[in-house]
């Protein structure tokens, strides 16, 4: 290995050089270990933004993140370890179905997730407007209730690739967050730290998303299967429809109810239909369908029997949650104000689309997420949506149902929230909510 | 102006956008004033390298940084003050003649000036190898020396463009120096905080100068007249060639002597040529001659006359140095070692050329220069050229003659000097010193 120097692989990636595996290894421990300064690093990140990362420096990358901390060995415990990762979207509330779905249908589920920020919500932030529910748990103790119940949902530990930590706080100040290379480093860099086996990932395209457009989705797609590829865990993606919100509920403990219905076998629309899917691919990965026919059946199967719901129960209990409220959802209360949005005389037709992000910013503002890391969040807050794409709306019809701390609040917002609903004179076909599929390089059409 | 969000600049760049004079004048003002940290402008100036930047954008980064300090105005000292720049080469000793023949012309010249880095030299190095002499004098008495004399030359202070001080060492260590809107903008703002009137520049083209190629020389030229131009501060530029070293001698002391037989009116050539060339431009912009002719006339006359040589030593003497080595060179003493190189057997020929950037590495391996800021000089050590660009070659000639403090680090260099000799079997066309001349936003050729 040459003799390491920050500045001439700022430059090499400034004129457009592809770094090598060593380079990229030495900037990324160099940084992790204080050798390499924010603005070096903040500089080389912009560098690499604007001149691109190949597949292979995104390998190293990823690699270097992974090895900057703690990788987990979960090979003791029985099974094919089988993970989740959604890219982030409104009212995707998906993982709360889906993990215990999977461990019910005997494929391990060990899933470390994040919080809301911005317009999109957290699947941490969900559990834990259960009461009690804890998240931050130590590492012993995952591997101990993943090892007892087969699911285990917690937060990241700072033992987990502590350098995607660091670089992504950097990223975030320094306008280099929407790089797809970095993204998938970001994320794979933390899955593969998990000791998973392999991996499904929900990629999700659309104005709600973090990729606007399904051309970027399918980018990002395939730079994160690429990278599980390389390292040996089996990576599939689906490619999903974010451009209005998933299901009607949106906010922490709005999305829990909505998640404990499609548990209790009753038809969520999208929802149960996006937790069948993903649910299939994971029981297939996992070996305990051989086919993803057979393992929708199973998967449906496990929902109406209420397999899936005493397993969520089951965990629940297992991470201190109280599961009265899971018994009785009515017994968890709502928040102080409930307002109505109507819609106007002049809005009448079809629901041609509900923007997501704004209707996701909007419930971030009533209370249910975070503006800044710091902020925390309020479990009843949110947002009903009463109408969905497709759906007829007469005037006076109610649109939405907005859940804060206080009459002025939801009234401020009464607007954007009404303006977030696009209406159109003619009827709007139904769209699948997964657009595409990717394994082994291959997209399934497209 | 719109409440300041640098991550929002930092995105406006990095996506090609042109950022107003009012966004960068918070961004440099954040950044003196520690709003925006280090990672926050490295991340700005790696995005404005690879986006570019336009004239707008440079007049005020420009601006933005001569008014992060004090401003002068000498608009008290009678005659309008013209200073010189140069953009930095091997063997400029041009300032120490020009600044008092320009003086002795009647036209006042406050000069501030830098030291050596890597192979260029320093104005401030050559003048401190005269024993005693001052450099580090503050304002106030700049002011009265200029009054007094004439002519002053010292160095910069903390006070003129202190965000230049700071954007170089940031540049410096985040691969982003060689980007022409950022050099332009850091000659420009600190020359315009002098409190000068009008300005000549020195831009070298050529392997021993920061602008390698002609046309990089002639697009830096244009940014750096448009800047002064544009401050109301008329400025012309002459690109000038950089290839070979400028004169015979490199080294602080040894270019101080060379500088001494020109001042007394020996014809040295090309620093008398160039020296000439660029006198007869600030006599002409200082109001001491109608035409360049007359200025060329002005400026030869006071260099057979002596003139120039009393400007100089009334300047050494006001400035605390011993003019006894000015009337006498030979007190000054010489080197420990003085080693020659000679030509080789198979080294014939006329010299096509000598390496300006290898002689001056190994001028500064030598003792002439610094590696980092945090280095000392050797005041007599150096290289003087034996033969220089079109002169005849026979194996056994004396190539130069290396100045140091001892035979072992002469003879290191020995073979690096040697092999900085280009040679040709064909007779080599002389090429004149100056290139081109750009004023008023015009070229005079090409």
């Amino acid at each position: 290995m040459s003799p390491f120097d920050p500045v001439s692989l700022i430059i090499k990636k400034r004129d457009g050089g592809e770094l090598t595996p060593d380079e990229l290894t030495q900037l990324i421990d160099g940084y992790t270990d204080g050798q390499v300064p924010d603005y070096q690093m903040s500089s080389f990140l912009m560098a690499a933004f604007l001149r691109g990362m190949s597949d292979l420096e995104g390998f190293a990358l990823a690699e270097a993140m992974l090895h900057s901390g703690e990788v987990l060995d979960l090979s003791d415990i029985p099974g094919t370890k089988v993970d989740k990762h959604s890219t982030g979207g409104v009212g995707d509330k998906i993982s709360l179905i889906l993990a215990p779905l999977v461990a019910a249908a005997g494929v391990p589920v060990p899933m470390i997730s994040g919080r809301g920020l911005g317009h999109t919500g957290g699947t941490l932030d969900k559990l834990e407007s259960i009461p009690g529910f804890q998240t931050d748990l130590d590492l012993d103790t995952y591997r101990r209730l993943l090892s007892e119940h087969g699911v285990v949902m917690i937060g990241q530990t700072k033992e987990v690739a502590p350098a995607d930590k660091r670089l992504y706080a950097l990223r975030d100040v320094t306008g280099t967050v929407e790089f797809i290379p970095f993204i998938a480093a970001s994320i794979m860099s933390k899955k593969l730290a998990e000791g998973i086996d392999r991996l499904v990932l929900d990629v999700k395209a659309g104005r709600g998303a973090f990729m606007q457009d399904v051309e970027s989705g399918r980018r990002l797609a395939e730079r994160l299967t690429g990278i599980g590829e390389h390292f040996g865990c089996t990576t599939i993606a689906l490619l999903t429809r974010m451009d209005d919100p998933l299901g009607r509920a949106i906010g922490n403990w709005l999305e829990v109810e909505e998640s404990l219905r499609c548990l209790r076998g009753e038809h969520v629309e999208e929802v149960t239909d996006l937790t069948i899917a993903l649910a299939a691919e994971m029981i297939v990965l996992g070996g305990a369908a051989a086919t993803l026919d057979d393992a929708e059946v199973t998967a449906r199967t496990l929902l109406s029997s209420g397999a899936a719901f005493e397993k969520f129960k089951e965990m629940v209990q297992a991470q201190g949650g109280d599961v009265s409220v899971i018994d009785h959802p009515e017994r968890r209360g709502v928040a102080d104000a409930i307002v109505d949005v109507f819609a106007d005389e002049d809005q009448s037709g079809y629901v041609r689309s509900v923007d997501a992000r704004a209707i996701g910013l909007a419930a971030m503002r009533l209370g249910a997420g975070r503006m800044t890391v710091e902020d925390g969040v309020d479990p009843l807050a949110g947002i009903e949506l009463l109408k969905k794409r497709g759906e007829p709306v007469q005037p006076g019809d109610c649109l939405a149902r907005l859940h804060t701390r206080n009459r002025e609040l939801a009234e401020k917002f009464s607007d954007t929230v009404s303006e977030a609903f696009e209406l159109t004179g003619e009827h709007v076909e139904p769209e699948p909510i997964v657009l595409d599929r990717l394994y082994a390089g291959k997209w399934s059409t497209g």
